[in-house]
Order: structure tokens, then C-alpha cells, then sequence
């Protein structure tokens, strides 16, 4: 399995990026590979410092870099040899099984639809936060700052492929999958939410439980949580923001601890041919580390082309 | 002062309404009446247990009671002697400074709007939720639930409204008013959020900051939050799950603690022609204490007033 990653990437790439791969090694199964993908003269020096198993780092040269504040679509066209560009062309070609980047969230996601494109059938692409949960597990919520603005179709789409990520990706047979909304009662929320409830009810291919409310956000109701773009992206920075909250006040708790970024590491992109995660842009070596693994996890379950099939 | 409470509005009605009325007691003001409004024949055998200061709590009759699940305007109709009715029929006269009320949250709106009526120039009425920070202050955020869609002029109005509260109330001269969003940047956020940006940069009555995130909610960023009922609704009740979590996982934090409904107490509802406060419906009577202690506050403030005087 063959793991790119954008070296160039992120508030503290390279050096963040190439501690990351190097800390990730050991915890990886010996079939993982991780291709860095970035300036060759800058990442292969970095690179020796470390004694790195043979094998199971390559590096892929590119010599360009998509800045974090740069117009996705104007960058990814100007910049065809940009490690973000030459991580999609790899993907498309198969050479790798995910890219993941903690670059230019913008030009991940267009660069997505670029290259391995959205799936047929696909109304708008998500991405997926991972939320921890007081007990102990993860719950996936879509969208969490791909689309601002969201109709009610898009929204029930999020649970359709949301459930299909959190079946092959969670091993859960059944994902329970709810809307967030402002009450648990049916014909409750915006106009859009009480559409899309509508909407996932009638869609009998998803475990389908109703509304949840903010309240239920870290109380394991549902491993699916469906919201747009604005809400969840909220909801999702708060949730992090629990973490440095209890460094600056000085308690400490495991389910807390969990809020911090750095043990999530990345967010799936979803609704494209491909794997794609994308990383926070202050993102640790720690960060780096942790997505990795997520990476493999989402490799190995491959769940983009049972989407495929669901949409199909 | 006059401050009515509904004693039939909650779950635990009336015996933690009046439970909490007996503790707020010794902390109100000497010039503080609390005047229950329910059935004389339950609340005064229930008040008579506890040695009430003279003069202190009076009793208003309402021998009806419109219960949790009922339609706000038809139970509004239906039931004319109501402890809402009655409260909002009180206010109305003056005869009482403030109405609070932990019952059916519309019929406590729509009963405002239909006695003491919307401020002229008013667009839509908001419930203005106290968010605790964690350096101990406190700010508001606007709409927790009132309107789950909200256009742009709405949100606008939200800023100033609430600026106005905040001022008179939290004795701030230049309250900070900040827009919730999915980024700093002016142009980010869903198309509402957007035009609502300009509104508010616009708006020289008021000192707008921008644009805060998800991670700035509980930081003291801003005094006060603006954003649409559906996105402050699951923010708060996000929000206010923590300190539940925080019992259930064993940790303990003064800020966290702050998180509670119960040292919170009460919502008011901004907009109208005179001073309304909602509290949950599953108040506790600490829950209806620190309402009344918020209550008294509001009216020595009476920030409507103020509000009456900007919209005009």
C-alpha cells in the first residue's frame, strides 16, 4: 500500500510532515509505504537524518508549493509540478492508494474533482470530522466545511455515504445515522433540516434514527452525524477547542483528551473516486502520525467504491 | 420591584419554581417581589412550608396551565387564565417588571409578541443565550433558538439588539460583537452569513470585530455572539453538555462547572417591549434561583428600553 503525502504542506511542512512519516513507521503495517511528495532538494536531507527502514519511505520530486492563502483553482492550474497537483496525478494513476495533505484545504478538495473527479451521482463532495466520543468511540460527521450552503438532497446524500465510510471504514454493520438539529421532535430546524429529515427517513438504506441535538454531539447517539458545512464546521472547532481549553484551566481527562486534533490527525474527503484526506494546517508531527494511521485504515477498507456502487 | 415567575412552567413544576424562589429569597435585593402566578389552591399549601420573608413573594391565581407539547398560539387562545397568559397580561400592564418562565418555550415567544408586543423597527424577536468563558466573564450569543432561519438584515439587527443588552446589562461601553463562521476572513461562510458580514461591518452603531470560529466560542473573543437560532441552538447545547459530561467522566473544572444550565438559570428573549426570560424546561430549583438573579439584573438594566430608542 503506497501512502502519498504532501511534504510541502501545512504551517510547519516540512519539518512537521517528515518528523510525522518518521514517527508513523514503526506503528505502520510492513505493507505501508509512505511516498513523500515535495521538493526533492529539501525533504531528502531532512530525510537521512533519520535511520528510516529500508524501503518503506520513497520520495516523489515536486517542486512547486500551493501556498495556504492561494485561489485553489487558479494555484492547482498554475502549478501543474505543485506537490498538491503531482499528489493527484499519482492518485488518479493509481501509483498511490490515498493522498493526504495538510496544505490548502481549497485546492485539496478542487484538486479532487479535478483529477479522480466526484463520483457519478454524487451531488456535492463532504468532509468527514472524526468525533470522539465520552465512551470511548469515534462518530464521523459530514460536512464539516466543504459546502457553507447545503440543500436537503445534499444533506441526505452525507448520510448515504457517510453510513457506507462508517460500515467499511468503522466495521459497523448498521451505522446509525442522525440529522443534527435544534430538537429531537420530527418537524423541527431550518427549512432545509426539516426537508432532509424528510428525506433520510425515506431512505431505506440507511439505519436512519432521526434528529439529534447539540446536546448528543459527544454521547455516542450516532455514528453518523449529518449537518452542512457551516454548522458542522462550528460544531467541529469547538469540539477541538476543548483540548487547549483544559491545558489553559489545568484539567485533564482521556475523552478530553481526545478533543485535541493532533489524536484525529485528518479528515477524510468523501463522494470522490479516491482517497483523499485532508489535515488541520497548524498540524504536529503528532497530527501526522495519527493520520497516517487513519490513512491505512481508510485504505484498507476502500469504502469510495462501495459509494460508487451505492450511487451508481 | 416586581419580578413574576411562572410556578406552573417546567417539568418539576411548581415544586422546583418555588423551592428556587425560597433560595433566591436571601440573595435578591430588598426591593425584589417575586410574584408566583399558578393555582392558588396548589402553590399556597406548597409556599406556606417555608418561612417566607414578609412581603417578599405574592401569589397571582391561574387556575389553567398550558403544558410542555401544546401549540403556543391555540393553547395561548384556549387557555386565557394561564400562568403564561396571566404573566404576559401582567406585564403588559405593568404591573410586574419582568416575566420568567421555565413552560413551553413558543408560548412564552409568541405570548410576548402578542401582549407586550415586538419593539417597532424590530425584524424578528431572538433568545439571547449567556455563554460562560473561561477566563470566568461572560458573553451572549444570539439566537439560540428562536428563528432556526434567519436572513442577513435579521442577523444584522441581532448584532445591535444585543449590543444594546449587553451594554446596559454587563455594563460594557463598547460591547465586541462578532459574527459565528467558518472563518476569519470577511468573504467566508455561507451566502447568509456573507451578506450578514457586510450588515454588521456597516453598522457604525455597533463595535463589530468579525468573523469568529467555532474554537473562539468560550475564549472571550467577543461579548457578543450573533448567529441564526439553528447553528446557536446546537452551539449551546453543546455547550451546555460539558459540565454533564464532565460528571460522568470524573472531572472538575470552575469554568466547566459554569457550563451548567443551572448557574446560567435563565434566556432572555430580546425584542420586545419589555423584560421576558425563558429557562429550561427541566429547571432545578438551583436553575430558578440564579434566574431570578439574572431577572434582577435585566430589570435594573431594562435594556429594551434602550433597544425601543435605537429601532425608533
Amino acid at each position: 500500500m503506497k501512502i502519498a503525502v504532501d511534504a510541502m504542506g501545512g504551517d510547519y511542512a516540512p519539518t512537521a510532515i517528515i518528523e510525522g512519516v518518521i514517527a508513523a513507521i514503526p506503528d505502520l503495517e510492513a505493507d505501508a509505504v509512505v511516498v513523500l511528495i515535495g521538493d526533492e532538494q529539501v525533504v531528502r536531507p531532512m530525510l537521512e537524518k533519520y535511520p528510516v527502514p529500508e524501503g518503506r519511505v520513497e520520495i516523489v520530486h515536486a517542486p512547486e508549493v500551493i501556498e495556504m492563502g492561494e485561489h485553489p483553482t487558479k494555484a492547482l492550474t498554475q502549478k501543474p509540478a505543485s506537490s498538491i497537483s503531482i499528489g493527484f496525478k499519482l492518485l488518479k494513476e493509481g501509483a498511490v492508494n490515498i493522498f493526504c495533505s495538510a496544505g490548502n484545504t481549497g485546492a485539496m478538495t478542487v484538486g479532487a474533482l479535478f483529477s479522480i473527479k466526484a463520483i457519478e451521482g454524487l451531488l456535492r463532495p463532504a468532509i468527514a470530522g472524526i468525533v470522539p466520543q465520552i465512551d470511548g468511540s469515534q462518530s464521523i460527521m459530514l460536512d464539516i466545511g466543504a459546502n457553507a450552503d447545503c440543500k436537503p438532497e445534499t444533506l441526505a446524500q452525507f448520510g448515504e455515504i457517510g453510513s457506507i465510510y462508517y460500515k467499511y471504514t468503522f466495521n459497523v454493520e448498521k451505522p446509525r445515522v442522525a440529522l443534527m438539529n435544534i430538537g429531537e421532535e420530527d418537524q423541527k430546524g431550518s427549512l432545509v433540516a426539516q426537508a432532509a429529515h424528510v428525506l433520510l427517513r425515506d431512505n431505506k438504506k440507511i439505519n436512519f434514527i432521526g434528529n439529534i441535538e447539540g446536546k448528543d454531539f459527544f454521547t455516542n447517539k450516532a455514528d453518523v452525524i449529518v449537518t452542512d458545512g457551516f454548522t458542522g464546521n462550528i460544531m467541529y472547532k469547538l469540539g477541538e477547542s476543548l483540548y487547549p481549553i483544559s491545558k489553559i484551566r489545568g484539567f485533564k481527562d482521556q475523552f478530553i483528551d481526545q478533543t485535541n486534533y493532533e489524536a484525529i490527525g485528518g479528515s477524510p474527503v468523501l463522494g470522490v473516486n479516491g482517497n483523499v484526506m485532508i489535515a488541520h494546517g497548524v498540524s504536529s508531527p503528532l497530527a501526522i502520525r495519527n493520520m497516517l494511521g487513519l490513512a491505512y485504515r481508510q485504505v484498507k477498507a476502500d469504502a469510495y467504491r462501495h459509494i460508487v456502487k451505492a450511487l451508481s
